[in-house]
């Protein structure tokens, strides 16, 4: 469809960044244009994330322009806002894959071109990365320019911080593009935010400089010498006008602008002009999400990922939802409101999904008891246990793949002294389209070890309640509890909360063959692949009856249940959502092992390798955990 | 002994904060003079970490003088500086049982007094701990004040600048008081180095305030509502002064200092002054690790954690020491400068730990190619990561329980693209005197689920020469192999060194009753428990011979090796020095379960809770991983 399309000539002719190399320097608005024109057509049919890759768009290609790419670097911070990077690269005829299995990569990835240099699906990675390809360089003697690329949501993750840190005491020349569109997805927070947001010179200050330098040489406070650190001393001029410091400065870290991100040709202009310079300098630029397309600047948090939408209105395309389940974090983020309207000791804790987890349901009734902290998983969770030290109930609420950041924080900011922390990991296992970086893989397994949590995940949006519920009582210690990204089982999910025993699951069907021994949501697909097992096997005249628990709890792990398998059954069939290493069906295994029981136990989960993106349901077929795959198990002979 | 002394007469009489705000602030000198006595006394000869409690001494009586503890809190960011708090919180006299099995702990300890308000035993995570307990007292409309105590080195670790970011954004009068020695361990880092290195204010600087803010207002630049902001605007004007910019204020924190940390009264003035202002705010103080007493002032890393020392002289009291085996760590610094000197793509990478994990070997050498990154463990791997991207091998050395911290970015920036980086994990398993904190018991069973990893750990320091030799041959993808602390195993470590299979275990003993599996340095504990337990049999009339194995690597673990023994022996034990669930017992267990072997498999390793201090022999007997322990289980019937 594109190729014959008037209205993006100029981008037929560009199937690498050499190409876009040759074209003269007033060409690129046009250039720009089209890739948005391109990004508004490609999204509106493939969902993907939107608002993001349009504010960078005049980075892109001024990036691209200026510096030598593949071999000079470009780093990615978080990639869903590289599409017109890809676009750029050689990818744009694919761009239609995007997204889907077999497709182009959710994010920049080195396995798919040489123009990703790095992973980049959780933020704030890119200063440390890139300064690692800087050193490299530096050590090999390789000529090429590396260059960070972070929005200022990302800035506010501690690895960014030690990044910077580090990018000032080690040598090395890289550049680090700031993209400051006071978002992260829903917004940015904290003292950076405000920092940022007062980092701007009035015009007063073009006005004053040069006077003012005059004076402060007449009075001695600047000599020839300093002034030749004339870039700080503007700085800190800025700095002084506003009443407001430059963190980037203050770490010796040489800082530039802020300038307007949105003009292609200053922008040109000013990378060539610092691209050589020595030492690491940053460029603050303002950039607006969603830039360019009316209704995505008005609504930038919903047009991050905003599914299918007329490109001609921005009505996004939304099929009737009205009888379907709710999602999982939705009854998270209602659930949390109705326990924290009976229990004042519960605060809620997210670190930048306020929307992405529901939160943002407490936040508008409960500003003061509901906590968006930014991209900041490890804190969260030490600021959620200084906050269970004295006797609060926190929530603390991070995807799950995110939450591996926390992984230090949750034993020993958590788990050592036993405080009472409510941790819910949604998007917990496979996640989809956003592939390898999301999947919800290994909290479980990583989990497990660790001494005085309790871990669960529910089968459904009541179970779900229910353990929310029995979190928040009294002396319960740190408490997992996992659920994952998508839709509930039922419309009515507002059933009444009640205690679940902790340790606890239920048995579900009664059987004579088989156990199958499940741990969250697939036990609803497990419910259906045992009654097509069992009447596939009636039809074949084999007797074949599969009896069902729902464990309910990985840790501590119900050994009333385990104990009735390994005395009644000689096969079992455990399955989750997760790694399988590690998680419940090593759990089972470990029991059976230790207490003498010998079946043959086969586990169904996330095998030992990192699954890419896909939909669910293409994903769980090919993992083998889907209806088929479980029917298939419970059938073999 | 000290009850009779003399020169400690003062703290003879205080029992708890509360006798010492009894005393008039003119004593307090005196008070930190016994203290000091009282420290030199104790830890010269009960080791312990000695140097940043001795500089933090007129820190903490100004705060438990001024402040109303235990109402209100103290959060010591890592408890190795918080030892004269303990003497002055009623622990005095228990002070030589400190680190010892059953007697005070290592660090600040909740469980262990009312004075210790969060764990502290892995650096940075002060302020975001205090942040809860200052926004839950806001939210329960408690009137107690929180101060967070933290070191310019655990400054550097990212979670200090998420909890910085969060302070200045979240409502709450917490006071931050940093505590600048200009050393983490061994030496501060990067920009913040840097930073607070150049934050002081010149003579000019008190000079010319008055006559700087009287022009600035006849210029117009500040107004009498801006003057009231004058504390910013002096920090402006000492940023402008230094060309140096203030951090703390750029985020909106109050910024105090810096003032002299040893001065008691001026302290306690100043704390007066600020406590009771709204708003975040921090206090930073020069002092001096190691303050008062003159052997550790000159060699503070010496004296961090000195051993037993004369007190008199300071002379250190060491072992003969030339017969006995290295040090694992050593035999690390060695290997790496060994192998750096062959191949050119080797760098050597340590977070603030170059003594401690003897990477200053090679950083003496070779100073461009060894980079001591602060407290970031985070962004020590994800840097790694981006050197390996440009096709460096980066020797990553972390001590196994701050690598907690790295999850993540192990995960997401190295295994997903399979890149070269080698991660050493130091002190792996139990560490004695440290503690719980301390103890690196979960790498095993947290890395073991994640795609792409080799993980292997040494049996003696020969064996962890040839797994760095593998470890850096071309295309080996990420490669863990974990040691514990302390000393290897042979007088004479220098061995050629050969590359091994990966994957591979070897046999080291013919047997026909009971296979034991090991992995790591407890197998030569199980060579002296197996010949014991053969000899023991023997005077028994009972026929025991026992096959050991040392299987090397956990993952790709050995098939080969599980095969033969799953087909020969009803009886396996398993041992290793880390958590028991989901490490090598619970990934030989799957296999025998998963091939349809059903021996007996006993897993001897860490168990399900936090294992406390005490010597290494004592917690390996508690745990029942010593050589009684695995003899008991090999002859059990």
């Amino acid at each position: 469809m594109m190729q014959n399309d008037k209205t993006v000539m100029l981008l037929h002719s560009i199937y690498s960044p050499a190409d876009l190399r040759k074209l003269p320097l007033e060409e690129l608005p046009r250039v720009c244009d089209e890739l948005r024109t391109c990004l508004v057509q490609e999204l509106s049919q493939n969902p993907g994330h939107f608002a993001s890759s349009l504010g960078v768009v005049e980075i892109t290609v001024a990036l691209h322009y200026v510096f030598d790419t593949p071999n000079d670097r470009i780093v990615w911070d978080v990639g869903h806002q590289a599409y017109a990077h890809k676009m750029l690269t050689g990818r744009r005829e694919q761009f239609g894959t995007n997204r889907k299995l077999g497709g182009l990569h959710p994010f920049p990835s080195p396995t798919e071109s040489e123009y990703d240099t790095f992973t980049c699906g959780h933020a704030s990675n890119s200063i440390s990365a890139a300064l690692g390809m800087a050193v490299a360089d530096r050590i090999c003697q390789n000529k090429r320019k590396v260059v960070a690329v972070i929005g200022d949501g990302s800035m506010t993750g501690g690895l960014a911080f030690e990044g910077l840190n580090n990018a000032s005491g080690t040598a090395n020349d890289m550049l680090i593009i700031l993209n400051d569109n006071n978002m992260s997805i829903d917004r940015s927070v904290g003292g950076m935010k405000h920092y940022l947001h007062h980092l701007h010179t009035g015009s007063t200050y073009n006005n004053l400089r040069y006077r003012a330098s005059q004076r402060l040489m007449q009075w001695g406070w600047i000599n020839e010498d300093r002034r030749k650190q004339i870039i700080s001393f503007n700085n800190a001029m800025k700095a002084l006008l506003n009443n407001q410091q430059n963190i980037f400065e203050g770490m010796n870290i040489r800082y530039f602008g802020p300038a307007d991100g949105h003009d292609v040709i200053e922008l040109v202009r000013t990378l060539r002009s610092i691209k050589d310079m020595h030492g690491p300098k940053l460029l603050h630029l303002h950039t607006r999400k969603g830039k360019g397309y009316d209704p995505a600047e008005k609504q930038p948090t919903v047009f991050h990922a905003p599914g299918k939408f007329d490109p001609e209105t921005g009505e996004r395309i939304v099929s009737n939802e009205d009888n379907l389940p709710p999602r999982y974090q939705d009854v998270f983020g209602h659930t949390i409101l109705e326990l924290a309207r009976k229990n004042d000791r519960i605060v809620g804790i997210t670190p930048a999904m306020p929307t992405g987890c529901s939160l943002n349901i407490m936040m508008q009734e409960m500003p003061h008891r509901a906590f968006d902290v930014g991209i900041a998983e490890g804190h969260a969770v030490t600021f959620a246990g200084g906050l269970a030290s004295e006797g609060m109930i926190p929530f603390c609420n991070i995807y799950s793949a995110f939450a591996q950041r926390a992984y230090d924080n949750i034993i020993h900011d958590v788990a050592i002294e036993r405080l009472n922390v409510v941790f819910c990991f949604d998007r917990a296992g496979l996640v989809g389209e956003d592939g390898a970086t999301h999947h919800g893989a290994f909290d479980m397994a990583a989990l497990r070890p660790i001494p005085h949590l309790t871990i669960c995940s529910p089968m459904d949006e009541h179970e779900l309640r229910h353990m929310m519920y029995t979190a928040q009582l009294p002396n319960q210690g740190p408490f997992v509890i996992r659920y994952p990204r998508g839709r509930a089982e039922h419309a009515d999910w507002q059933c009444p909360m009640q205690a679940l025993t902790v340790g606890k699951g239920r048995k579900l069907k009664e059987g004579a063959n088989v156990a199958l021994l499940s741990i969250g949501p697939l036990g609803n697909t497990a419910q259906k692949a045992i009654q097509k097992a069992e009447e596939q096997a009636k039809t074949e005249g084999r007797e074949l009856t599969v009896a069902h628990y729902d464990m309910r709890f990985l840790k501590p792990i119900d050994t009333d249940i385990l104990k009735e398998v390994g005395q009644q059954f000689h096969r079992i069939v455990t399955l989750e959502d997760g790694a399988k290493n590690g998680g419940l069906g090593t759990a089972v295994i470990e029991y059976m092992m230790e207490n003498g029981y010998h079946p043959q136990v086969t586990r169904l989960g996330l095998p030992d390798e990192f699954v890419e993106h896909g939909t669910v349901p293409q994903l769980q077929q090919i993992v083998g955990i889907d209806e088929e795959a479980i029917k298939e198990e419970l059938l073999r002979k």
